[in-house]
């Protein structure tokens, strides 16, 4: 299996064995982390990390990740490149996209949020990039997908739950706050554990649905494994038998009015449901659950201080988990691994 | 020869042997990319760049270029500074450049456009920094110059016209469009080629002169040669018996006003010349003439899609050879070439 | 002596041997600066840097330091991390310190000035962060303290004064001018110079006292060796047997005003003392004095030109020492020793 040069803009579109491949060389430099013999495999090579949106964790990952492969990823903000748009003059997508692809041997791009007019936008500048470069393009979270959030979940719940993830149960719940989340990392989840073969509840308030082909996506997954997907609207009933619970607040479908994110108008709407909080109380209704987020955690909204805190809270080790599988996925698509 | 500690302001200022110096080392290093004898020669070395004015590509080809050597680039961007002037308190360069010449090997400064108030601003800038500096001062593109990005050009038409350049025949030529550029890039290149014994015809409407200064020593180098050096004011006869044109927009004589750059002014008398693009009825004329342009490129103003991604168009090997030149330039000036 | 691990946030925390260790190898690699054996202690390893003020220094020097240890400092601004606050949704320090303890071998944070609502608020930030950060917390500056301005103060002083600093006259000499300056370099000096038995004389306007438990314990310091320490509210009379000059602004206990810093106040009080600057005359009462500074130096406020520029400045080389002192720190609290 080759996965040189392979762009990685959603895990969906990548078979399970390509996945597999990059979990097991994520565990394998989590536990050799300055000795793999891949560590190299970066070696005065560039990384390029597009960053429309800021983001410390992200960065902070990425740039790590390179550094001890022995490369260096270059922290770009592209709020300084002119771009040709329908109304102003400036560089097209192909010609940047050309030009860095003669520099460096991998472009993460990171859009989402306030940075796009319309879900889907940033998808799209996703696959024009990756349609004119000749080097792997990596969503570093983009409004759709946030593949490196999805393969560090898995590491995480493998190491808690076991190598093998079907038939266990996980409940993804919204959770209430003002912080107007994107639906990349919760559509990712349930992507990649429904691929894993795991039963899936969705649960949110009336007015929260996710992406209608993420969702189908989903469904099919499950179908494919016989694995059961359920969706409700209800704050407590999901808990039962949970083995997982992955409990996040993102927003609502309306939330890009006239190509502008209304935050106050998705605040507004989210603090309605503050009975939507993941608490010990309802946690004690699963099977021992986990908890797991991607950060930053909002407490008090999203989860209690309890059991984002407690014993059963994987948040640290998924965080962790990111730094590992993003260099195992830079070490396949742009290492140097000929010269190990 | 030795080019260590030589600042690079301006090709001019180097003799051709220096120049070839670089070119040399340049054409080697892109053959031998990641495997060059110098290839560690910035060893946990430190590059400063400091970018009064943001640019994606310069950026990105310095920062590989001090990776590519073994070494790191550090960004700055001294709007952080608080520089003495004639009216405020701060630090003066003196002090600034004396500290910088104990923690680094060299400082690239890029300064043009908006961030200088009248023309010649920039260049004053890099010379006041080069006389208190111990270590060598490179442009990154100023208002004047951008050394590096001619270095870049001839690399590129050697390595389509062959090494000797002596009567080939170059068409410099203004582009409208909206984007207000300096002169430095067409200086630089018209000074290089003319140096290098190419016959030059630079067209432009009236009212877009170049520095005089410039133009007096593109004469006189063309002179010494007993090339061609014609100025027109036509924007299709110059392209008859072209073997290389370079077609790109710049600002007018009169862009600054009053301390600032007027950028609606010269926008709007700009695109009063649609007939100054490069397109393929005009290229026809030429014999076979590649098409050369430093990036990025203002599609649809300065050169039609079909010239700029044609089979003669070197816009994309020239941009990656500004990462060659850029190399060997650090590795001559900087580098620790007694260790390899 | 095992220094892995320990927080840096005033050198007062540390007993004279832990700093002397620091000193000791600060003096060895500044000897052996690319040759050193633990030149490759942080190989592969990152270093995070959060500046929550800008600055040119601090940041050049810090970057440097890992770049020469082998690693990476990621220059971060903690501007784009939303922390939990008393009225806003955000991460919580403890989330953000845990997972930066995954990533990075230790954490740098500079805050002081107009990122805080009063004095002391800085300090506490790094006091959080130190107290949930598994890793290594380095004060690059805030509202109290300076420590490697202090540790490198002491190398520059032992190069010109030689090793033993007991008994040895210093002025600390508030000097005017506009730029508003945070305690922090000057009560270091005050701390460090005091817990290496030096004389000391502060001298100040009236309005201009500095912490009071810092004064306290520099008084603690000088009785512990039985050396001098007087406070004066006079421009000149100080100068007389010194043999080391501080001359430095800093801003009023007053500064702070309903949350915010009062810039404009704090410059028209100061500039009412023109008589409180350097200079040539008042020198000439000193012992042939060294002129010290944690620069950027206000020339022509603080200093005058002759005395900034002169013979007796150890300005550069102080700056310089920033670099030795904090590669020395890196590797002893946080590099690989085991592996050189």
């Amino acid at each position: 299996m080759d996965l040189h040069g392979k762009d990685l803009i959603c895990t969906q579109e990548w078979a399970v064995e390509e996945l597999e491949a990059v979990l097991s060389l994520a565990a394998e430099m989590k536990r050799e982390r300055f000795t793999h013999r891949y560590n190299n495999c970066l070696a005065q090579k560039t990384f390029f990390m597009f960053f429309y949106n800021p983001s410390v964790r992200t960065r902070q990952s990425f740039e790590c990740a390179a550094t001890e492969l022995g490369g260096h990823a270059q922290f770009l903000e592209p709020g300084a490149m002119r771009l040709k748009t329908a109304t102003t003059a400036g560089e097209t997508i192909e010609d940047a996209a050309e030009v860095m692809s003669r520099y460096a041997v991998g472009l993460g791009i990171r859009i989402l949020e306030d940075k796009i007019s319309a879900y889907g936008e940033g998808d799209d500048l996703l696959r024009e990039y990756a349609r004119w470069a000749e080097i792997p393009i990596i969503s570093m979270a983009h409004d759709k997908y946030h593949p490196c959030q999805g393969l560090a979940d898995i590491v995480g719940l493998r190491e808690h739950l076991g190598q093998d993830l079907k038939g266990k149960r996980l409940l993804m719940m919204w959770g209430h706050g003002a912080l107007v989340r994107s639906w990349c990392s919760v559509q990712e989840n349930l992507l990649i554990c429904s691929r894993f073969g795991m039963d899936i509840t969705l649960a949110h308030p009336e007015g929260y649905d996710l992406d209608p082909e993420v969702i189908a996506a989903v469904g099919e997954n499950c179908a494919s494994h016989g694995s059961r997907f359920e969706i409700i609207q209800d704050s407590k009933a999901g808990y039962e038998g949970a083995e997982v619970v992955y409990g996040r607040n993102w927003m609502s479908p309306q939330a890009y009015k006239d190509g502008v994110l209304d935050k106050p108008g998705e605040i507004e709407k989210a603090l309605r449901h503050p009975q939507w909080i993941c608490d010990a109380e309802k946690m004690a209704l699963t099977n021992d659950a986990l908890y797991i987020h991607p950060m930053p955690v909002d407490r008090g909204h999203e989860v209690t201080d309890e059991v984002a805190s407690g014993p059963r809270s994987i948040i640290y080790d998924v965080a962790e988990n990111r730094l590992h599988v993003q260099k195992a996925l830079m070490a396949l698509t742009m290492g140097s691994l000929e010269d190990v």
